[in-house]
Parts: C-alpha cells; sequence; structure tokens
C-alpha cells in the first residue's frame, strides 16, 4: 500500500540480498521509522516488542528470522535453537508456528551449504503468497459487502463497517486481511464508512487502523472500545469484520481482546458478524477454540499507561492509574463459533464450523484427526 | 469516605455557610484539589466540566447551585434562569432533572427574602439523602454478596466482582452505589477482589475507582474495557456490579458507555448483572430506555486525546490518533433489562422491570400513568 506517493510493504529484503526492513509499528502513527533486521535475535526482538505485529505479518518475520540465522550458522542445532528462539516470542498466532514449522521442515533435509539460500528463497515466497493471500480475501470480501449494499439500496446514507484492533496492511505482508474487502469496496465507490474501534491496551485501531485509512482516504471515525453495542443497538452499523490470531478447526476466533464484546453485540443486534483470515491462521489440531487457545498475559503497564503524541510533538507516556494500583493484561480473547456469521477466506466464505472449514480446505478433512 | 486520615464528602458546604467546595475530579487520580463554587455559573461549569460528575453527586451540585443563585437574586425569572442553565450542563442523568425539580417547586410559593435559606437548606438536604440513600443500598447489596459468597462455599480464592466507571463515593455524595455494598463486603471479611474497567474515554474506572478503592485497601485489578468478556468466559468474575445515569420504568438502564457490552458478557456466561441505584435515578416517565433516554455526545478530543501523569510528575495529554483523524464519542449506552439480574436500591433489590420497580415504590404505581 502506499504512504504519500511511494509504496510499501510491512516486511521486505533489502538491497543487500540479506538484511530485513520493518517497518517500526510502535512509532506509528506520529514517525514512521525503518528498522534494520541483521539477525534472528533482532527478528525475535521485535515481534517480542511489537514492533511487527498481527498474526500474517509475525509468520513473515519469523521466516525472515530463520534465513538471518542460516546466514550465520546453519547447522542442525541452529536450526533449532533459532526456531524456539522465535517460537518463545509470542505465543496466541498460530502463523508463527506454521511459518516456523514451514521453514525448518524445508531446512532440515538440505546440506548445511545450501541451508541460507533456500531459507531466503522460502521466507521470500511466504511474503508473496501471503499478499496473493490478502488480495483474494479482498475479493470475497468484496463481493460481499457489494451484495450487501445492494440489498439495502433503500436506504440512504454510507454503509457502516465496524472492525477492531488492525487487521490492515500492517499487520501481513500487504493489503490486509480484514481492511483488505474494505479498501477494494471503497475504491469500487460503495460509500464505506469505518468504526474503528481504538483498541486498548495498545490503542492498534486509533494508531494503526485510523492511520491506514486515512491514508488510503477511506472515510471513519475512532470510537472507544465501549462504543460499538450502543452503535449496533442503535442501526448505526451494518457489517462487523475482524481479523483472527488464531482459528479453531470447530470455527471458533482467537482475535485481540474485546472482539468476543463486539461479537456478542452483533448477535444481539443481529449485524453480520465475519472473520477475515488466512489459510494459515487455521489450526487444524485445535479443537477446540474456547477451550484450548493459550492467552498471553502482558505488561500490566500496557494497561497503566498510555503512548502517544505530547504537547511537544514528541512520543511519550502518560500513566492513568494512581501509584500502587495493580492491573492485568490479556492481550487476547476468544469469540466462539456460534456468534460468527462466516469466515472470508483466500479461498471463499465459509460459516464458521469444521464443517465449513473443511468445505474450502478439504485437503485437511482428508488427514486423520491429529 | 477517608482520604489518608481525613473523612471526606464530594461535595460539601464551607464554614463561611454559603460557598460550597467540591473536590474536583478531573485532577485526581494525581492531584487532590479541591475548588470552590460560589455562584450558580461555577455549578454550572463543574457538572459540564465533569470536575464533579456521577449522577447523584451532580443532582446535589445543582442543588447547591440553586441555592447559590437564590443568594444573590431570588425572583421568580432568576429560579427559571438559573434552573434551565443548570439542567442543560448534561443530558443523560435523570438525577439532575429530579434535583432541579424539587428545588424549583419548593422555591416558588415562597416569597423571594425566604428563599436563600430554604434553598441551602434542602440542598443540605438532599446531600444527606443521599449518604443515606447508598448506606442502604449498600447494606442489601452486602446481603446479597453475602449469600452469593456463601452459595459458593466449595470454591476457593477470590469473590470477583467486575464494575464498571466509577460509582463510588465520588460519584455520590458519599459510599458510592455500586461500590457501597463492595465496601461493606470487604469491611466484613469477605475476601473481595474488584475487576475494575478502566472505562474509556475518560478512564473514570482507572482513575477514581482505582483510587478509591486502593484508598480503602480493597484489592483490585485495572483491566481495559475490552477484558471483561474474556475474564468472564473463563469463570474469573463471580458478580458484575455497576451504577445508572437514568433507570427507565421498564427496567432499562442507561450507564457508561460500554455497560451494555459487559452485561451481553454476563449474560452469555450466566454471570448476574446487578445495576445499584438510588431511587432519584428512577425517570418513571420513560417507559421504554433503548428507545426514549437521550444520548450525550461528547468532544471526540476526549477519545484522540488521553490525559494522565507524564514522566515529569505533571499533568498531561496524549494524542494516539494521527492527525486528521476524526472520532465520536458517545458518553452512555443503555443496557436493556433482560439482561440485568436485579436492581439493588435503597428499599431493597427488585427485578429489573416496571412490576419490579413498582413493587419497592408502590406510591409511583398508584400515580396515573405519566
Amino acid at each position: 500500500m502506499k504512504i504519500g506517493d511511494k509504496s510499501y510493504r510491512s516486511i521486505w529484503l533489502n538491497r543487500d540480498g540479506w538484511s530485513v526492513d520493518i517497518i517500526d509499528q510502535t512509532l506509528l502513527p506520529h514517525d514512521l521509522g525503518i528498522r534494520t533486521l541483521k539477525s534472528v535475535e533482532d527478528a525475535a526482538g521485535a515481534i517480542r516488542s511489537m514492533q511487527v505485529r498481527g498474526a500474517p505479518l509475525i509468520g513473515a518475520t519469523a521466516a525472515y528470522g530463520m534465513a538471518l540465522a542460516m546466514r550465520t550458522q546453519a547447522d542442525d542445532g541452529h536450526i533449532e535453537r533459532a526456531a524456539g528462539m522465535l517460537l518463545a516470542t509470542r505465543p496466541t498466532a498460530v502463523n508463527l508456528r506454521w511459518a516456523l514449522s514451514r521453514m525448518t521442515e524445508m531446512l532440515h533435509p538440505l546440506p548445511p551449504n545450501e541451508r541460507s539460500d533456500a531459507a531466503y528463497e522460502l521466507a521470500r515466497f511466504i511474503c508473496d503468497e501471503d499478499v496473493d493471500i490478502n488480495a483474494s480475501i479482498g475479493r470475497h470480501g468484496h463481493e460481499l459487502i457489494t451484495k450487501m449494499w445492494q440489498d439495502r439500496s433503500g436506504k440512504s446514507g454510507a454503509f457502516n463497517i465496524l472492525t477492531h484492533c488492525n487487521a490492515g496492511w500492517l499487520a501481513t505482508v500487504d493489503w490486509g486481511t480484514a481492511l483488505a474487502p474494505i479498501y477494494r469496496a471503497h475504491d469500487s465507490g460503495i460509500p464505506v464508512h469505518v468504526w474503528v474501534d481504538e483498541t486498548r491496551p495498545r490503542n492498534q485501531g486509533a494508531a494503526l487502523t485510523a492511520w491506514e485509512l486515512k491514508a488510503h482516504g477511506v472515510p471513519h471515525d475512532v470510537i472507544v472500545d465501549n462504543a460499538g453495542g450502543h452503535l449496533m443497538q442503535h442501526g448505526l452499523v451494518d457489517l462487523c469484520i475482524t481479523g483472527t490470531d488464531r482459528t479453531a478447526r470447530n470455527g471458533d476466533v482467537c482475535n485481540k481482546i474485546g472482539t468476543y464484546l463486539k461479537a456478542l453485540a452483533a448477535s444481539d443486534n443481529t449485524v453480520p458478524f465475519y472473520v477475515a483470515l488466512p489459510g494459515p491462521t487455521i489450526d487444524w489440531d485445535m479443537a477446540d477454540g474456547v477451550a484450548g487457545i493459550p492467552i498471553e498475559e502482558r505488561d500490566p503497564g500496557e494497561v497503566t499507561e498510555v503512548q502517544g503524541r505530547l504537547a511537544s510533538g514528541e512520543t511519550g507516556m502518560v500513566k492513568i492509574t494512581p501509584d500502587g494500583v495493580t492491573a492485568r493484561n490479556f492481550a487476547f480473547d476468544v469469540t466462539p463459533a456460534r456468534l460468527v456469521t462466516g469466515l472470508i477466506t483466500e479461498r471463499g466464505i465459509c460459516s464458521a464450523s469444521e464443517q465449513g472449514l473443511i468445505s474450502l480446505y478439504p485437503e485437511e478433512g482428508k488427514k486423520e484427526s491429529r
């Protein structure tokens, strides 16, 4: 996507052919900073500190992290050490495990002197594939929005879509998952308006989604995470679309904390609630998302302190709680499949159920239950 | 309640016998500032700027605002001007209208030279009455918690209560509504632990409720407003109690934006959801809360900027959105009665329904439907 006149991805290989650049998302929206990753430690640090975030981008960064690891040391032990270090960065997104398995399964059979080149090649492929997947999610989601827009032809005003967190191009390599259909709908002339949940504690909605939508010229309003229910109750939301960090075999979706609350409100007000996801976020081994998906608990400082731009123009923090007050910081929640109207994947739209998922990914249905 | 060793109410008449002091709640939790109101304009400004907030305290401040108005000019026209100015400050809380009606109905029949003294007397009475009401809500809510605590005797650990916004002593003249039962339960030895929703956009939970609970020694953790659903899904909430700014005749409750989302999660996970309210927040003329209660929309700057303590120790703001991004700021939402397990009033606990309310306030049932 474009920033000003220049096209960007969220991660790219440098012209030197080995170091990897990322947009440091902890500096957005106030500063656009590019950071160069030169080692697997750099890659793991960028994921852990959320300079890169979003399930698909975490996977892509981990793939390049393996390539950076193989460049300096390509023995079997280092494959395992590097993969272990990267896997330990974030517990919830399944793309991380998926990308690392794909890398290690490819690398192990190769002679060590071929591993670095092969790792770079596969990392590049994983990135390109993510872009294709998201472009395809965008097409399927656009069809859905077009149909809904045509069906409500009697109603005037904008077509209001509510989204939570950032599942835009910054969360992926390009295009985004939940935002890809929105970009396409806007480009095709549908008068889309987006309600952007600010998405505490890290405000990825207020900081990243709003920044993306503004850059692309999509009308939007940032709201607090508390507001979605009121809007849906009063007919001000036509459709919800979010991303997911892990989709269980039963259709349960694990996404940024608060997604479940919005899905409850959508269900209570019969607003369609769709989740956009690339195939690699499906965890076919996870039978029950609510019961099984591990939920990352992060530093309470993310709750008690808020980052933004100070009056001076610099980026800084304010503490919102009194001294001595304790806090807890759960990063994700799981929305039960029963609250999800449908899943928008690169292969089309299906119901949020094992049957629905297998209808689009029949090769997984044929595998033995694991 | 106490701040350190000193007992405070949230509003009080000064020793000079006419000026009124308030705790400026926009400075909390980092600074304890007392502000003196010397005119009806001061009182209206304090309500509008949310130096005082919380339905009962807004009512009490408006009552003293009328007294300040009568002190300088006690003719009929000034009664109406002063009441009109105060009524225009906030549209949602019904206590404001209730306190002003009570003042104006009392004042009009009196000769002008008696109005000032009578206004001060009634304002003082309204404050004392609020304290009595909340003490009584605390007793009834404490009985409820005691019973629930005894019923779960097999389960170890704390008794977890989730609350939203601040319905503590700072929202009332003293004691609070939703927090009054919690204070009493804690004091009686029940191992209460409170999940404190930070309550964006103005963070009354993180700033005020956390400050109150810490001062009283009640164990608590601040969470983002997004987290309640996850906690309830995993059995980490035994009971929800919130306040309400206006209760409709049908039992619908209008409270801080986001209350509806927590009530949906409570319902989805069969967690009891109680609302604590003093009689004056019942709007007997409002037949249907969802359809009829006007929802205040406030300055979008409350969404895009967050106040807190800077690294320097001073109070300041950070802007969380990029320049040029728009926002909307709905201050309240309405939770339908069907999601409310019960209403805790000064007269006891009833179902959230017209029948339930009239069982406790039979004098209202006898009035003609208005």
